[in-house]
């Protein structure tokens, strides 16, 4: 990786660069399944408005207008299974087509009927959450857009969803970037009886399949010395090496399209740490975390309890809290000076450049040499 | 009308199109006339920031910037009957004219006396309100725009101003609007023992005198078959039909430019309800409600006790706030989808389009062929 | 001066029109210097986002950007004397140089430090503030932009910092305006005691050296006969007149670049108010307000009790509060008429518009000619 090419923002990545709504070609997850009973409930998902209601015990989605005067379907009624019905004027929509069936105010024999349509996503549920399709080509299988060991019928997975301020490209580019974690998060509570090294020497990797990328720390150097502050970092007696992180050839922190981080937590943890950054718009993101254990009985219990009792607050809260604060202070355009560490960032933005799902498929780039892991 | 002619955003409409703050040669009620006593009081109507003060018992209108520095008159004080004096540098200013009297600050002699001058509107008290001209052209006589029976002695005008988001357009076209009644308003606290049926066979007529446009119900249709829903709506046992509602030939609702909406209340109510939809900016509205029975002596209190003790608030308040939700919520544009009922609406477009008054009077289109009630 | 030339708006000034976010050419007062400790603190001067830090007893400023990902340096730490490290990845910047000295996150050989430099402003510590340089070419002096009598040893300096909302040159010009005193102020608390005249003659005239202008009342009228308000104004019994207002050949009233207020209080009071209008963006100044004594040991006692007994909230507070509604109100643009007082602001842009120190140095304006005090 050139200097050269580590300088200068977004611009010279041009799909990306295009993609401050997101990719759209891809499976997002919206939400916990179970939260949608009765009543509509109102998302942004990649600059669009949608509205997901639950029929037969089954999830939908449909875009969030009525066609006729744009009103939101998602403050609409429920006259009939199966139906959405516009609470202005009682243009009735059958939730799995979008078809407009009825419009109650203007008799059965209404000429509109059977000519007005709504958008529809697919939607699917896996892992206890939503997944609604936003391409405008077919969607793939949902599978392909999950990480395959969450799809294991004994994943025990907790999640929290946070509408957060800020560029989704930031929020994935801050969760794999190398080295905000040696700084930022150095006086986080969860860190603190872990002793982070300084830096690591780090080369990005490719998965096998194609799929991931992955952060190798090929050496580590716990402290080292430096002008001015000499000895950095200090530890406290009480911080211990933090699990295998101050070895080399460490491969815990991998990234895939469309913006799904994987943390392997260190060995004796038992645990898996996953983060989703949804488009919403420009300004906003659904912030996703995963904690995943795989386990059954008593193991569950065990894991849920270890769940709520600390990693849920310290964790998922206040660790990554220092996250979502950082990402909402980026500015949208700044001419950014990259550094070493951030061949983590290049090599996202490289994937996501290269081998983002388009529209266009003939159009879509050659898939380019990257170093496989 | 051509189901073409239904479809269609505003685009088609071009003077409609451009009068987003307003027609302006047109007399509007700005406020309750006895609310206007020692305080200047401000108002912003179709675009312009006016100030209004009373003087020798008359209201004048005046513009709410003094030429001097731009600071609002509306925040001076009365220095001597009939004039306002700007709170900055007590440039003072006859209320009737416009026209700068004294310069306090600068002496007796201040050369500035004479030559400045703020812009006046023309103000009426009709109704217990206050009436202002926002033409560029000399006024009409106020009572041209005021439905003539309201003019009447004996009338009791109880009103309501509310400053609602949204733009006045939209406001007006759900007032006159056919069908959101049917659905809408369904299950409003109002409606709670009243049987609206569920669609109508309406034609728009136009009134003698061409001022108004009145929906004609030619059928009603209290209950249908529809697919999906069945039988449609459900009455309640204690819901009874709702006066002559469910009959032909009614002629109940009727709108008139700029924006005055005329809803006779079932024969044996014996009142009537009136709104106005004054433009105040591109996305606000003064949404004015009148409840208006004509009698006198023990029949005026008995009137106001009805008002008062559930008009108020199930009417001018539960009822009426649905519409400001769905105006509220309507789409600055949207690529609308029209439906048969919304005759109602292309009719009073035309009617805007073709009859709004014009200030470039010779530039006016012709009358165009409506039909006549 | 030609009533010609008292017409229309900034247009006409074109430096003065451009300087919207102030002249940048000058020291600005940005903070009281003994609230700058541990912690830094982030201010917007001329529309820069600074951040200020003290080090070794000595302030610094820097851009409050890091050059990396865009992050307030002003959210960061202090992990060595002398430098501020930015809170994301540990860039480390001589607060003196704003140098990168090391990146803390990429090891001690990290290729980037020494290649990267945040700009850094000038700060001096005078009359316990801090004052920022926010010039492009080499600072002058500190002392020149400071009156000078405000740098002598027993000057005792009270000090109110207010970010008020509106353009800093409209702030500037009611500071110096000739006429609103004597109205706006007219029923201010601070007043209540004192017989404002109804209006002066007067001339604009300059200092000796050529820094001030003055307003030098040639004639004060404490009332006058006016057309419709009669006898004007009217005084109260308990108001006396106010020291030597009503007296001819008065200057008590001074304004200089970059917008500095000096208001001479009336003989006996032995103080003297001073006003700063520091540029923060096109809609908000920083609105800095010093009385000032000459006085020391139980003198400067009786000072302060004087100060924080009613100058505090009467004057710095009750009294200016009433520019500070004044200056919000006024709209960003407005096709001003100005009248005779109006002598002052146009004297005042013409100073700003003539004087103002200029960053291309060949391309300034030749001195003009003003009457000389």
């Amino acid at each position: 990786m050139h200097d050269e090419e580590a300088r200068g923002g977004l611009a010279q990545w041009k799909r990306y660069d295009a993609a401050a709504e997101g990719f759209r070609e891809y499976w997002y997850p919206v939400m916990v399944a179970r939260e949608l009973r009765g009543k509509p409930v109102a998302r942004r998902i990649a600059g669009d408005d949608l509205v997901l209601v639950r029929e037969h015990g089954r999830a939908f989605a449909l875009a969030d207008r009525c066609p006729h005067r744009g009103i939101p379907l998602s403050i609409g009624k429920r006259d009939a299974p199966g139906h959405l019905t516009c609470r202005y004027h009682g243009w009735m929509f059958d939730v799995s087509t979008g078809r407009l069936v009825a419009a109650l105010t203007d008799g059965p024999s209404s000429p509109i009927v059977g000519k007005v349509c709504v958008r529809t996503y697919p939607v699917e549920e896996r892992c206890g959450m939503l997944w609604v399709w936003m391409g405008r080509r077919p969607p793939v299988p949902v599978e392909q857009d999950i990480p395959e060991e969450l799809l294991a019928p004994d994943a025990q997975i907790a999640k929290r969803f946070v509408l957060a301020a800020g560029n989704w490209r930031y929020a994935t580019e801050n969760g794999f970037d190398e080295a905000h974690g040696k700084y930022l998060h150095r006086d986080s509570l969860w860190m603190a009886f872990k002793r982070i090294p300084a830096w690591n020497q780090t080369r990005i990797v490719e998965s096998e399949d194609g799929l991931w990328i992955t952060r190798r720390q090929e050496a580590s150097y716990a402290q080292d010395e430096y002008p001015v502050v000499n000895r950095w970092p200090r530890f406290h007696v009480w911080q211990r090496p933090q699990g295998n992180i101050v070895q080399t050839a460490n491969n815990r922190l991998s990234l895939r399209l469309p913006g799904i981080l994987r943390v392997l937590q260190p060995g004796s943890a038992g645990w898996t740490h996953y983060e989703w950054y949804v488009p919403v718009d420009r300004t906003h993101y659904l912030y996703l975390q995963l904690a995943v254990a795989w386990t059954r009985g008593l193991g569950a219990l065990k894991w849920w309890l270890r769940y709520w009792s600390y990693i849920r607050w310290l964790h998922h809260g206040e660790f990554n809290n220092q996250d979502l604060r950082i990402v909402r202070l980026m500015p949208e355009t700044h001419p950014e000076r990259l550094f070493r560490p951030d061949v983590s960032i290049t090599a996202w933005r490289r994937l996501a450049e290269t081998r983002a799902r388009d529209y266009a498929e003939d159009s879509a780039p050659a898939v380019p040499e990257l170093v496989r892991g």
